[in-house]
């Protein structure tokens, strides 16, 4: 397919979202009163919530975990912008990512001027096992559901054939959990803001505390090779392989570029945007790299004119650490095969080459499915423009990358953000 | 709000459906297939699907219907559009009019010259009442449904409001039943393709034929008022005052204008489109009117330069009798409180002076949710390309309208088409 380019050029002027966790007696529409409020205060000249004139919400599933469906009009009505146009998006976990491409094309068709892109997701509410199942529908219901997956099993699957194919050990995807948990420590928006080091001092001082037998873990890695306290939910994927479930919301202010320094001096250009299909898992070629991401990735580059070597900084779509390595090769930050070695020589960590997901990602931020795009966006926002704080990358880095998939890869949206 | 405009003209050169009905072993993905080769058929000068850019797919709930989530990219493989974007737009009952909507920008942001739009729904796999729980998610959770409220009695509670304020009488709603049977019983397409006196005389041979007492009804009003023959759902909302629940899915196919003759000499030009949102039912000032219709007809009025005296036919959304009577209120077709009158008096039948739902309506047709919007554009193109057969409106009429409503109006999408 043909190099598309907007019609317009789109900033990124405001972005805010809620804590991710676990918020029993939330609903989305709470969450997302939450990430409005703090999107409206990023507005450094001020936003007037009138002024904006259409809402898309990245949603996953809110009719599954919380009972509530036509969330698009209900959101536009609890931040106050009833009559306004609001639509709901849905590419399972890439909802948010779509919803945020969906919001460019709005500025980008001159329709509009002043957009609000929104992720939700309350998954809370429901036992794990529940939620794991409601997620399956994301998959194939003919095909894939009847032979027992979920999506731990089909990410194990992607790991096992990576293993076989290059030669990977368990304990690279184990690094990613751990950088991961690192970055997410320095977030105060991460669910599990906590390194694993303080996490295993945690399990210690409560053994300890409580005159059981003090676990002896000499590191990180030798924590997460034990069967208690890291089990395995589905080979290899560990406990801290897989991203939790998640409460919460994440909002952006998106407007048409000249229009961009009514509201700040300082916007993030989105100079980049793709998305792509594929098939359901059982029926790929491969399942080592998502043709999707190769596709959407390749579509962000060539609109944006630039080489994966120019991303200084990436927020990738770690729902499971395997799925980390594998976005690093399909967004071609490093060759097919090397992304586990990249991994475990610390080439992806936040004072490395290519810091990939400094907000701590998925696995240690949270990942309510329909807003993890979103969130995403969120924290590239927040580096780009060197108000990360703590776990600011260093060198004052000009371009960013969102990467976000939707089940285990028919969806992947791409974008790629500038500060000039 | 401003009067908006798209950047670039519209096109829609092809437009197919599945029948709607109830298609046991059928999925949405085999409705679709249907709908999508129908839509290839009717392109003029053909299609190569491969020119086909990007996708969009109206869809309000296969996850509760079918457990079948993330429905776009699904769709997309299962007509050969794997890799290309595949994005599922969900706004209740109004996802497919908002799905076209969405299509439209995509063409008018520059991106994309050539656009699938789908509409799909697969509901009868379930117990009609277990149906009516779920399409209830597309309310309030949190202040309707736990009062008790399902999709009748919120419509019911529209029409005893409007009786209250107006004086009409029940009559009315049925006059609207009796003409979309009419009419739908000339659409080959139609679940119920059968004017109420047909089932009427149906009814009468098959008490006859088994010795039964032979019911007497002089007309079909009179049959209307037979409790045991057209019971009350939720008064005054009798049975043949409700839509059915429905299988099917539709297909469009949308370009930019200067592409349009490269697939038939002969296009609709999308004139005007609207969006606008509302709070849920019970926190609105009035239940005679959808605040979210009005807005989006002004829209679309505005964009499209016309009037609606100009518009010649349109395809509302009755859900329900008392949707129709108020939509042609919203849509300035009639005044406040003269909707009713209009129907008691003919003036939206197949030969009055503004025909209203000529393919059935969704009480006739069929309402398979996510496919009513994209399935009322469809009969948009028969009409205004004089292709509608034994339902064709005489005087070769230039202008349609379409207005799709979702939940109890949260939701309107109004379009406008113009054949030149």
């Amino acid at each position: 397919m043909a190099n598309k380019s907007f019609g317009r050029g789109v900033a990124v002027v405001g972005a805010g979202m809620s804590k991710f966790g676990a918020f029993p007696g939330m609903s989305t529409r709470d969450l997302f009163v939450q990430a409005f409020q703090e999107m409206r205060a990023s507005v450094d000249k001020g936003l007037d919530p009138n002024d904006i004139e259409t809402l898309y919400i990245g949603n996953a599933a809110s009719e599954l975990f919380e009972g509530q469906g036509h969330t698009a009009p209900l959101m536009a009505d609890w931040v106050g912008l009833t009559p306004r146009p609001s639509t709901r998006v849905e590419d399972a976990c890439a909802s948010g990512g779509v919803a945020f491409r969906q919001g460019i094309m709005a500025v980008a068709s001159g329709m509009y001027d002043i957009v609000l892109v929104g992720g939700i997701e309350k998954m809370t509410d429901l036992p794990t096992a529940e939620v794991t199942d409601k997620l399956a529908t994301a998959s194939d219901l003919q095909y894939e559901i009847p032979a027992g997956f979920t999506f731990p099993g089909f990410y194990a699957a992607m790991a096992t054939a990576y293993m076989h194919q290059y030669g990977a050990v368990p304990e690279a995807f184990m690094k990613v959990g751990i950088k991961n948990h690192e970055n997410g420590a320095l977030n105060d928006k991460a669910q599990f803001g906590s390194t694993i080091r303080k996490v295993m001092d945690g399990k210690v001082a409560k053994a300890q505390s409580r005159g059981y037998p003090v676990p002896e873990w000499a590191d990180e890695l030798d924590f997460l090779h034990d069967e208690r306290a890291n089990p395995v939910i589905s080979w290899p994927m560990r406990l801290f392989d897989c991203s939790p479930i998640s409460d919460g919301a994440a909002a952006l202010l998106i407007v048409a570029e000249e229009l961009a320094e009514n509201f700040t001096e300082d916007p993030l250009y989105v100079i980049g945007s793709g998305q792509a299909s594929d098939a359901a898992l059982h029926d790929r070629a491969s399942l080592t790299t998502l043709r999707s991401a190769k596709e959407a990735s390749r579509q962000a580059y060539e609109m944006a004119g630039v080489q994966p070597d120019d991303i200084k900084l990436a927020e990738v779509h770690d729902c499971f650490t395997i799925a980390e390595v594998i976005a690093t090769e399909d967004l071609d930050f490093f060759a097919p095969g090397e992304g586990h070695a990249a991994a475990e020589e610390g080439l992806t960590a936040r004072h490395g080459p290519k810091p990939i997901n400094t907000s701590g990602g998925l696995k240690s931020k949270g990942h309510p499915v329909g807003a993890s795009g979103a969130g995403q966006v969120v924290e590239i926002w927040k580096q780009l423009r060197g108000a990360a704080g703590d776990r600011q990358v260093p060198g004052e880095p000009e371009l960013g990358l969102t990467h976000n998939v939707g089940g285990t890869g028919q969806t992947c949206a791409v974008h790629i953000f500038e500060r000039r």
